[in-house]
């Protein structure tokens, strides 16, 4: 836990948060802090900064921050941009859905969009991994991980072709749209790197690929191909490596 | 299972290979071959190619090959390049290195060189998952995935300083050498492009991260420190995102 996370409702008119549970048992048993101590303290999709311990006891922690506009002079709090990466991912097991959360919400995607494929097993829409009672606590879990506050957008869609053809555009518009496909020869840095994105939408298709019709649809608005190279990955590798990649080619101080 | 792979003892002076198990299992049951058809098949640390089924029943597949050279005339197979990276990673948590051995060799890497650091509880080094019967199945798995034979080479190392300043020049001598640090300003998709090597060694810290003498020892022994920026990442993902983009760093067509 590199950030503590907390509700914007658990911030009082004052900056001051009151932590119980496993935040304060952080507090305490790893970072060893005490009154007048500073932790990284931010609001899930909102500001982030230090937190001044003022008090603490067995099951609480009692900070004074910075995370309400105005107040707490001297303990600055800022808003970290949206990722500038969305990923549009065919549902993968279970399994696999529950250890990808923590992770994209640490490497940083502004929305996560789940689909159907022709590929993607019908009972992996029955999971409770769906369910934002689950996966909430897991984002949060990856945002405090990174130092992040901004909670990825999810929604899930049943549906391929309806997505792509009537909604897409109202949830990652305006930005390069990348599909991932084995056997594709060009690079998604490359890609990247060459386009003049403000955002980009990088789809990642489920195990066993994309089906043609599906890779055609994708194609037929705006998806470019691209490939990791020979290597095959796992849907979670591939999720990261790609996400990572992305990521990079924007740091990258000048477009080659 | 993108590729079959069996251990060279498997495959007979005629390149005739017999499938039991969980890959007979695979050939029947997901590829849903039969007699005539071919599957891609290779031998651990050695060719890959295709195999035509001469027979296959219930647990059992009998496969041609061109695995053994000179045989099998129209069934070529030929034996992959080594991964050109290198891994020199701070020994993690038992469950999380159990997750990272298939990932590893699926991402593709020469050489897994697992060592102690300050931050490295010692218990971590008690656990069957640093034996090789545990292992490399694993590893194997992996490199089913990518379509890989290059085993991984693996080392483990209880004392970081004499590895670095004795060992390690045998182990990885020949390439650039790069240190994942957060709060380094350069990417290592910049670095990598930027130097003329023909592999690269890539140290990954703890959870917690190399402390001062450690990443001071690095540097002195030739290792760049990188970085993908603010964001914090686990262990497993920085592993999988850092190797994704050495791979890719080399793939680019040209150096900026």
């Amino acid at each position: 836990m590199n950030l503590i996370l907390c509700e914007s409702s658990e911030v009082d008119a004052h900056g001051v948060v009151t932590l119980t549970g496993t935040r304060a048992a952080h507090v305490r048993g790893v970072l060893h802090a005490g009154p007048g101590d500073t932790v990284r303290i931010g609001v899930v999709d909102g500001a982030k900064g230090q937190g001044e311990i003022l008090a603490l006891d067995e099951g609480r922690v009692v900070l004074r921050t910075g995370l309400v506009a105005g107040l707490a002079a001297g303990l600055d709090a800022t808003v970290p941009a949206l990722p500038e990466v969305d990923l549009l991912l065919a549902l993968p097991r279970p399994k696999v859905l529950r250890r990808l959360w923590a992770q994209l919400a640490a490497i940083g995607v502004g929305r996560i969009v789940l689909t159907n494929a022709s590929r993607v097993e019908r009972h992996y829409f029955d999971t409770h991994v769906l369910e934002e009672s689950t996966y909430r606590p897991l984002l949060i879990e990856g945002l405090q991980q990174a130092g992040d506050t901004r909670l990825p957008r999810v929604s899930i869609h049943r549906q391929l072709r309806i997505l792509v053809e009537d909604e897409l555009d109202a949830l990652s518009g305006d930005g390069a749209r990348l599909v991932a496909h084995p056997g594709g020869h060009r690079s998604p840095l490359e890609a990247a790197r060459e386009s003049q994105w403000r955002r980009v939408l990088l789809a990642i298709g489920p195990e066993g690929g994309w089906n043609d019709f599906e890779l055609d649809l994708l194609t037929r608005h705006g998806f470019e191909i691209v490939s990791l190279g020979p290597r095959i990955l796992r849907t979670d590798t591939a999720c990261v490596a790609l996400l990572a990649l992305l990521h990079e080619a924007r740091r990258l101080p000048t477009a080659p």
